[in-house]
């Protein structure tokens, strides 16, 4: 039996907490032995839930508990949880997160220690949430060399998009009906900014440019959002043969590598134009495979919260 | 420096070797050390070929050869390769493979043998070539209960359909051009008979559904190609909204997988409908993802070999 701990009990992680319970078989069936929450880390108290009793507001519960070998970490935000991370890695415990700011601003540095102390710090779902992306990215595509990454890698400006060109509804009343339906939030400039897409396309061109991508920060790659995207650009575009796409764009050439958010026209016939709503997909071209392409929800309690519980297999598993 | 031989030395194991020569600096880097192709197989000798010295017709140069500890198998068919593979992984030598036919028929036995034999016997080559679909079905998304899988897994009869569709050309006359560009095979039965696409959706059903899927036998599912597919199926398909797809299906519904292959009608609106050309889609239902699906060549010297090469970095990364 393997012990976890979950740290912040929000959407995702008690996304992750009810597949661990709901497909507790099935998952100890792949990994050989059951896995079991221990602990969950989170300021508030949840009077009535099963997992009432496994509440604690002290990290030091999960930090000095030594049955527990795994922490997944769904707080969001980088303080406290930088501190928490490197404290729990020092002590060998493998961490799995869903948190892209801090893969974004630390991976390179936790990935180094959680090495240094025989443990991992896993991130799959950091970006695209369902979307297996950042495994197949890093192991499947590994004989290649990875050229360019171009991805819609944010659901609600993509909703957004989506319905202005297909129903010719304004950004302002697109928005509006997103955040009744849950699908932006009240303060949606991270999203329609671009700067949530800037994270991820940052990330992946960390892991998928080798040395090259080691040096790209968020805070450097020139980022543009959808505010100022109008129905007649979007009717041009039709006119043209494409449609506009937030995308997150990273390029590889001549050792060097260049990002950016924008958006961007795509052809009709590309297989990125087709993918609508609250979907992400993400297009990675490879030297020797050409064109391979990701698509799913990309955020979402048991989208996110799958791909968490599956880092945690991962671990299990080895 | 891992050693390791290639057994075949068609368009897929001349694939791998050359991505093996040609980024051999990128793959050292991922791996913390060289892989060197030690020996290939082959009945014929290669005159001039940088690999000449190291080509055999005696499989014995290669079971025998203590150094070696990896073999990538694209000899394709199962005689003599079924027994190749077992005397392989019985002298604890890891096999990677494209062969869908040794995969479909054997690979049940073949992984157990292996484990047995503390060895791996991998076969992401085996199905779509350059998508990497088997390690995100059977890793990534470990934490979902696989409900049902959808695939476009065959390239050839793809490009048919597609060019049928788009251009209003019969079946007969699209064929005759897709044998002249060498996307499809002279004797084109495998194909457009569908036989391919079974083999195919058989190894994923057998991996996607656990214990239910263990039984799942390419012998026994019902198969449709796509030769009786006329001009006005696909007219009155896009009179309906739909295109026409040549689909591997597989489902998981109370505890029972059924599968079949047979052109189906794909609403445009589905991700699978723009897959165009030779390209190949998984299209990919969890419990708690819900649909995923991964996109890209499904066939192709390069695409495949890459998919190879992967297999063995993975092995050798551990």
């Amino acid at each position: 039996m393997v012990q976890v701990a979950i740290m912040g009990f929000g959407t995702v992680g008690s996304g992750a907490y009810d597949i661990l319970i709901e497909n507790a078989e099935g998952i100890s069936q792949n990994c050989g032995q059951p896995i079991n929450v221990k602990r969950i880390l989170d300021l508030r108290q949840f009077p009535g839930h099963p997992a009432e009793a496994l509440v604690t507001a002290n990290f030091e519960d999960i930090l000095n508990d030594s049955e527990i070998t795994i922490v997944a970490e769904a707080m969001g935000g980088t303080s406290p949880v930088y501190e928490f991370t490197k404290a729990l890695l020092m002590a060998g415990k493998s961490v799995v997160t869903s948190n892209k700011e801090m893969v974004a601003t630390y991976g390179t540095e936790l990935i180094e220690l959680a090495k240094k102390h025989g443990c991992k710090y896993l991130f799959e779902a950091s970006v695209c949430a369902a979307i297996p992306i950042i495994h197949p990215l890093t192991q499947c595509l590994a004989a290649n060399t990875i050229t360019e990454i171009k991805g819609i890698l944010n659901g609600t400006t993509n909703y957004i998009l989506t319905n202005m060109q297909k129903n010719g509804e304004s950004f302002d009343a697109v928005l509006k009906s997103a955040q009744a339906k849950g699908y932006a939030e009240r303060d949606p400039a991270s999203d329609v900014e671009g700067h949530d897409t800037c994270r991820k396309i940052a990330i992946l061109a960390w892991l998928a440019f080798g040395e090259h991508g080691k040096n790209v920060s968020w805070t450097d790659i020139p980022t543009t959002g959808i505010t100022q995207i109008t129905l007649a650009d979007l009717q041009k575009a039709d006119e043209d043969g494409c449609v506009i796409k937030l995308i997150g764009h990273a390029k590889l050439e001549n050792n060097k590598v260049t990002c950016k958010v924008e958006p961007m026209r795509i052809p009709k016939d590309s297989p990125l134009a087709n993918i609508d709503g609250v979907y992400n997909a993400v297009l990675v071209t490879g030297n020797f495979t050409g064109d391979v392409m990701f698509y799913g929800q990309g955020a979402g309690k048991l989208a996110t919260g799958s791909s968490i519980v599956g880092d945690i297999m991962r671990i299990v598993r080895k």
